[in-house]
C-alpha cells in the first residue's frame, strides 16, 4: 500500500494512518470485505511500531469501519456484515505452532498412544490387576472419608507433604515390610509416576550421571532423558542388578542417582538378592550416590520368604523409596508414598509444592480405612493365590504354543511375564501385525532399553485381561510363529 | 558480630569458628536460647562458604551447646535439652546428603512452611473459600461416581488427557464463558499448579523469556525459575497488564511464554480490559509468543457485565487456557482443566503423562455430576452475593483501622484484597510480628514479584477465615499502625 507518512507533521502518525484508511474506505477504493494489510507488514513496510497500527485498526473497529477477526486479520465492514466475516474464521489453522521448540525426550506415552492403548484391544500391555481382581467396591462403600466430621479437611488444600492421618497409616503398614519410619518421613505423592518425576526434577539436570538397570521401566526413563542426565545402564540377571558391573563402572563414573526395582523387577519379574542389596547400598554410600528403589509389586510375592527392600537395610538416608499403590488397590486413585530422610526429603517436599501444591485429599482419604483395617491383609493373601494360578495357566500356554527357542521368566512376584524370542525376531513388527490383525497389544521390549536396544523382547500382563485371556495369549503365540519363520530383520519400525 | 579469622594460620577456619562460639557460650556471652547468625547472613560477613557455617553449627550440635529448629534457626541451648539432641543426632546421619546438589529455585512453600502454614493460625494467606462456603457435601452426597456402573472406571488408569465424560461435561461449563471447546481439546491436570508445571518442562528451558505481570502468582514464578527461564515483567494497572510496556519490551526481546492472569488478578485483583486483552493477543501473534492465561477466578464476580477470557477471542490456539477449579469447588480434589489446540495440545498431553500418567478418576468422578447439574449455577450466584457482603465489611474495617497512607484494590472479583502500606514499610517485619504475637498470617506482597521485589504490599483473603474475621483484620491492622510509626526499613528479613 501506498502511504506517505509526515514524520514531522503536527498531526500523529496514527490519526494520519486512520485517516488514509477511513478516506478510502469511505470513498469505496477499499471495498467492503477486502482484507487491511497484517500488523506485521504494515509496520514494516512503514517502519511504524505495530502497536500504532492496532490502536489504528481498533479505531477503525470502534467507527464501524473494520472488524478484526483474531487469527485472521482486519477487514474492511462497512455494513457490518458480521456473518460473512464469520465464515473467515472458520478453518482454524495452527502450523505456527511447529516453529515453537519443546523439552520433550523420548515419551513411551506418545507411543503407546498411537499402538498399545488404541481403543479396547485385548490387552496384555497395562501392567495393572483387571477391576474384577481389584477391592474397589470394598474400598469405597467402607470408605468413611466422605462421612460429614472430614468435610473440612475435603474443603482444604491438602498438605503439601499429605495427608497426615494417611502418612500415619502408612507408616504402619510399610512396618510389615520392616521398614521404620514415620509420617514425618513420608511424602504422598500422585502415583509412582510423579514420585521419579519430583526426584529427577529436583536432583536431575544436564550431565547428571543417572544409573538404570538395563531393561527397566520406560516411564522412569523418559523422565531422567527429559531432564538432560547421562544414563549408564547394567544389566539384570537372575539375581537382579549386576552390582559387580556397577562396581566397575563407578571406578570411572559417579551417578548421582542409581534407580533400581528391585523386587519383581519390571519388565523381567527378576528380584535382586539380599547380598547384592546390600553390596548396592554400599556403592551408594561410597559414591555419595541416592538411590531411588521403586518398589510396585513386593505385596503381589508368590514366594514363601519374606521380600526385604534396601530401605529396609538403609540407615542413613540413602535410599528413597517409592511405594506405588496402584499395583494393588488399583490406579484410579493415583497415589503412592515416598520415604526418604533429612534434607532429601525436604528438598522433595519443595519439589512437591512447585509439581501440585498436593495430592488428592479424596484420594487419600477414600483409601485410608481399606489400608488401616486387616482387610488389605486378607486381600493381598487371597489376591497372591489366585494370582499364582494364572501365572502358571499363561505358563503353561506359552510352554505349548510359543514358537521353539522362545524363553521367558517364570515371575515369583508382581503380573508381567517377560518373553525372549530368537535374536532375529522383532517385537516392533510383531506388536504391528498383533494389533491391526488380531487386536492384541503387548509392551514392546524395545521402550525398557535407555541406551542400546533390543529388539526380540516383549512384556505381557497376566492379571489385566479378563475374557479370553487364553485365546489371546495362544493367538498371540500362533503370530510369533508366524512371523518367527518370516523373520526378516531389517524392516523393523524404530520408534525412538 | 565481631568474628577475626585468621585465613592463613594453621588451625581451620569451621575450626576457628566452633571455638569462637564454643567459648562464648561456655562463658555465657552468648546466652542460652539466643538465635545465632543465619547461615546465609553469616557466610556474607565472614566472606566463608555456608557449607563452613553449616559444619560449625552442627559441631556445636554434636557437642550440645546449640539446636537446629528446622526453618526457624540455631539456637544456643547449654542446658543439653537431651530430648532435641536426640533428635538431632538422628538428622546428623544424613550430613552427607548436604553434599549433593538440587535444581530448586526459590520456593514461596519453602518461605511459607516455615510461617504463614505454621500450625493453625488465623490465616488471612491461603487464597480459598472457607469450608463453610464450599459444596463439598452436595458435590459429595449427590456423586454418582461411587455407584456400581463406574467401578471399571475407577479400577483401571485415567485416560492420560482426563476421563473423557468429564472433559465433555466441562467443554459445555466453558461455552457459558463464550470459549468454544471440545472435550479432545480439554487435558485434565491435577490443579492449576500443575497446569503451569507442565506448560513450563515442556516448553521452558535454560535463557528462554517468560514474561510475567509484576506483581504475580508466586507458584508460577517458582516454576518458570527451576527451569532457567529468564523473567522479564510487565507491570499492571487497573486495566491489567500493561500491554504498551509488553509492546516496547518485545521490541528487544522475543518471549517464549506470556503468563498472565487477566481477570481478578492475583495479587492485585485488577481485570485486563477486553481492549488490552486483544492487543496482548496480538503481540503474542507478532511474537509468536504462547499465552498462558491463568483463570481460576472469572466465576467469583461481582459485576454485572460478563468476564471474557482471551481464550474465548483467539482462534488460532495462541491461548493456553487454564481453568482451575480449586477457588470454586474446593482444593482437595485437585482439579483444573487446560484448553488448548494443536501440536501445544498435544505435547501438554504427553508432558502430562511423564508428570503423573493422569489425575485420580476418583476426583474427577467425583465432581462431574455437580458441575453438569445446573446446581452449580445457583450455587455460584449465592456465594457471590455472600461473597461481596464479606469484601465490602473487610473494606470497611480496612477503611476504619489501616494506618493513614494505606492504601488497598476493592476486587471486583475473586477474594483477595491487596493492600500498599506506605513505601518505607515492611511487610516481613509485619509477618514475623503478626505471626510471633498476633498467630496471623497474611501473604506478603515480597513473595509476588519476580524480578524487583517491593516490600510494602501484602495480600489478604476474605473467604478463608470463618470464625473472627473481623477482630483478626483489626488487629491486623493495629499491628501495621504500631509498625508504621516504628518503621525501621533497614532490618528486614529477606527471603529469596
Amino acid at each position: 500500500m501506498n502511504i506517505k507518512i509526515d514524520r514531522n507533521g503536527v498531526i500523529t502518525i496514527a490519526k494520519q494512518l486512520f485517516n488514509f484508511f477511513s478516506d478510502r474506505i469511505l470513498s469505496g477504493l477499499i471495498k467492503d470485505g477486502e482484507q487491511l494489510p497484517s500488523i506485521r507488514s504494515l509496520s514494516k513496510e512503514l517502519n511504524v511500531s505495530p502497536m500504532t497500527i492496532i490502536k489504528v485498526y481498533n479505531e477503525l473497529e470502534e467507527n464501524g469501519l473494520a472488524i478484526t477477526i483474531q487469527g485472521k486479520g482486519t477487514y474492511v465492514n462497512q455494513r457490518n456484515n458480521i456473518e460473512k466475516l464469520n465464515n473467515l474464521s472458520k478453518q482454524n489453522d495452527f502450523q505456527w505452532q511447529m516453529a515453537i521448540p519443546d523439552y520433550l525426550s523420548r515419551s513411551q506415552f506418545k507411543y503407546s498412544s498411537n499402538l498399545t492403548y488404541a481403543n479396547d484391544c485385548r490387552n496384555l500391555s497395562i501392567a495393572s490387576l483387571s477391576y474384577k481382581l481389584l477391592p474397589t467396591a470394598t474400598i469405597l462403600k467402607d470408605s468413611l472419608s466422605l462421612s460429614q466430621n472430614n468435610l473440612k479437611f475435603l474443603a482444604q488444600y491438602p498438605p503439601v507433604q499429605g495427608d497426615y492421618e494417611f502418612r500415619g497409616v502408612l507408616s504402619e503398614y510399610l512396618k510389615s515390610k520392616e521398614i521404620i519410619t514415620t509420617a514425618e518421613n513420608i511424602l504422598i505423592t500422585t502415583g509412582s509416576q510423579q514420585g521419579i518425576s519430583i526426584i529427577s526434577s529436583t536432583f536431575i539436570g544436564p550431565g547428571d550421571i543417572v544409573v538404570m538397570e538395563t531393561p527397566t521401566y520406560p516411564g522412569a526413563i523418559d523422565l531422567f532423558k527429559s531432564r538432560g542426565a547421562v544414563i549408564l545402564t547394567v544389566p539384570v540377571d537372575n539375581e537382579g542388578m549386576r552390582t559387580d558391573i556397577l562396581m566397575n563402572l563407578c571406578d570411572n563414573y559417579s551417578p548421582k542417582i542409581i534407580y533400581t526395582m528391585p523386587n519383581f523387577h519390571n519388565p523381567t519379574g527378576y528380584s535382586m538378592s539380599l547380598k547384592r542389596k546390600r553390596e548396592l547400598l554400599d556403592i551408594a554410600k561410597y559414591n555419595n550416590s541416592i538411590i531411588v528403589e521403586d518398589d510396585p509389586w513386593s505385596e503381589i510375592s508368590y514366594k514363601k520368604e519374606k521380600v526385604r527392600s534396601i530401605k529396609s537395610i538403609d540407615t542413613d538416608g540413602h535410599v528413597i523409596y517409592i511405594k506405588g499403590l496402584s499395583k494393588i488397590l488399583g490406579p484410579a486413585y493415583r497415589l503412592a508414598a515416598i520415604v526418604a530422610e533429612g534434607s532429601i526429603l525436604s528438598r522433595l517436599i519443595t519439589a512437591k509444592a512447585n509439581h501440585d501444591l498436593g495430592t488428592s485429599m479424596l484420594s487419600q482419604k477414600t483409601i485410608l480405612d481399606f489400608i488401616q483395617s486387616n482387610k488389605v491383609t486378607y486381600y493381598i493373601e487371597n489376591l497372591n493365590k489366585e494370582l499364582l494360578k494364572r501365572r502358571n495357566r499363561v505358563i503353561n500356554l506359552l510352554k505349548n504354543y510359543a514358537p521353539s527357542g522362545t524363553k521367558w521368566t517364570i515371575p515369583e512376584g508382581g503380573i508381567n511375564i517377560w518373553i525372549t524370542l530368537p535374536e532375529s525376531f522383532n517385537v516392533e513388527k510383531l506388536l504391528y501385525h498383533s494389533i491391526t490383525t488380531k487386536n492384541i497389544s503387548f509392551l514392546p521390549g524395545t521402550v525398557c532399553y535407555p541406551n542400546e536396544v533390543e529388539f526380540n523382547h516383549l512384556r505381557i500382563c497376566f492379571t489385566y485381561l479378563e475374557e479370553d485371556l487364553e485365546n489371546t495369549i495362544i493367538e498371540l503365540c500362533k503370530l510369533m510363529k508366524l512371523l518367527n519363520t518370516t523373520e526378516n530383520s531389517s524392516d523393523y519400525i524404530p520408534i525412538i
